[in-house]
């Protein structure tokens, strides 16, 4: 009989996922079983899955085994494979600390888009949680993306922080309208990008809406808070002390631009609800055992 | 350490419950405790609460200890106590053979609203089941109930399957436009009402859009597929079988009325996840042992 499976179910700033601890790399997780399990009325509902996985027992993750206990097996919720998630690793930090995987203090955990250092004050339910995530990269001018909803089309700027976004400042959040159908993003990333309208009340404190690629309009997006700031620095919109404060509608989160350019992400980072899920029941192909090895994306 | 609580998500036509199995009742369900529970975005996320518990174990349900096993304590997404639910009861069925506390076959269940007799034909995960609903009642003429949604008021029937429901007939499903916020009943009753919007395609097929109280528009609605068949049959819009197909946008069922005025539900009822729950990290109010007696209301 296969074992159950923990889980938890967290959010940052609204932003939940739903986190399934499995240390020795045993369950197989499909697309079809990730979307039915990420899915709000036939699963468990999230706006991501986030699988707890021991680096030592994942092929994809042998590399940064001296490096990192945890490797963060993001899921988007339409079942592809996802490299990073800033409010989705502050809430598994949060679950490994809690439940007393990790111990509170500075963690290092290995995703997909490489190693990131996450801070963690306390072991309790919930809290903020700060995030190192790394450089972004803006190899493109403004306007090499174009962002287009409803009858308008904007200028974006393409930020890379791990996953793709295209930015745009907008002067009413409201004008997109309604987001839950895509925007239209020109030329079309061929894996899909998350895009950001954002509004700068003062240099430091920026407003956002966000569509992200593969879940629709969400309440809050941790990379999405990231690449905005990114976006108004380049910008020379910039306070004094490279500490930008995002609202979205979900929540509040924090982005601190650092003097080389690397960015940490700071928000609340909330557990609500856990047990263990009992695999047969989930979905066939959730209970499968699975093969020695895991296709590699990204 | 209290426990974990089994859990079983689950739905019929799209209307998706959580089932807790309770059935010693030792679990205090606050209405905070179910709000958060249903709470797509904190919780498990569902249209509604069913506890199944022992009738000999709860105080409200003693009087029905001889005739039924189960008790269905149905909770409405806001916390509040519900008396019936049709596409719940058939959910509930279907939890209690497939995971073996009852025999496939005829079950008599006790709810708010009395016993009802349930007949399912496997142990499967999903598949039909067929609740024998009770006679309604519709003591008030048309027009005693007015509906407004937008700019248009209607005239509606009430009518009492076990909750009330205030029924109106429309040309076009579309007109009563969002139903993100409740449509208005004059006069308004006290304990609320769900509002069904019904379209008569021919005498023994209606489609039908619905606003259940407490939670909003759903994909179906087991009672409000019942008025809306009671609120046709007093109408004297009748096939020859008394059999009607009632479409909603989550699925169809089919309402029989039979010879002596009662009625049938049959439609899909499925089981997609289950696991147990920790109490503790639920809702502290969850965690709380329950004292001796419950609230009883309808």
């Amino acid at each position: 009989m296969t074992p159950r499976i923990p889980f938890t179910k967290g959010n940052g700033a609204g932003n939940d996922f739903l986190v399934l601890h499995d240390p020795e790399n045993r369950t197989a997780l499909t697309p079809s079983a990730v979307s039915h399990l990420c899915d709000r009325r036939v699963g468990i509902g999230a706006d991501g899955l986030l699988r707890a996985v021991l680096c030592a027992r994942l092929p994809e993750a042998h590399r940064y085994a001296g490096r990192a206990t945890w490797f963060m097996d993001y899921r988007n919720p339409d079942g592809s494979l996802g490299a990073m998630c800033g409010n989705g690793i502050r809430v598994l930090a949060r679950h490994l600390v809690h439940h007393h995987y990790s111990r509170p203090g500075r963690l290092t955990l290995a995703t997909r888009a490489g190693l990131r250092t996450v801070d963690i004050a306390d072991s309790g339910s919930s809290g903020d949680v700060t995030v190192r995530m790394g450089q972004p990269r803006l190899p493109l001018p403004v306007g090499a993306l174009t962002v287009t909803a409803g009858q308008r089309s904007w200028l974006a700027r393409y930020v890379d922080v791990g996953n793709p976004h295209a930015v745009v400042f907008v002067d009413d959040l409201d004008h997109p309208g309604p987001l839950a159908s895509p925007p239209t993003v020109t030329p079309a990333p061929p894996q899909g990008i998350t895009v950001e309208f954002v509004r700068v009340l003062t240099p430091g404190h920026l407003s956002l809406r966000v569509h992200e690629r593969g879940v629709g309009e969400t309440p809050a997006c941790g990379t999405g808070a990231c690449a905005a700031a990114a976006a108004a620095h380049r910008a020379n919109i910039c306070p004094p002390d490279g500490m930008y404060r995002v609202d979205a509608p979900g929540g509040t989160l924090h982005v601190r631009v650092l003097p080389d350019g690397t960015q940490t992400l700071t928000g609340p980072a909330e557990l609500t609800v856990s047990g263990l899920l009992t695999p047969s029941t989930l979905h066939s192909e959730l209970a499968a055992p699975r093969p020695g090895t895991e296709p590699c994306g990204l």
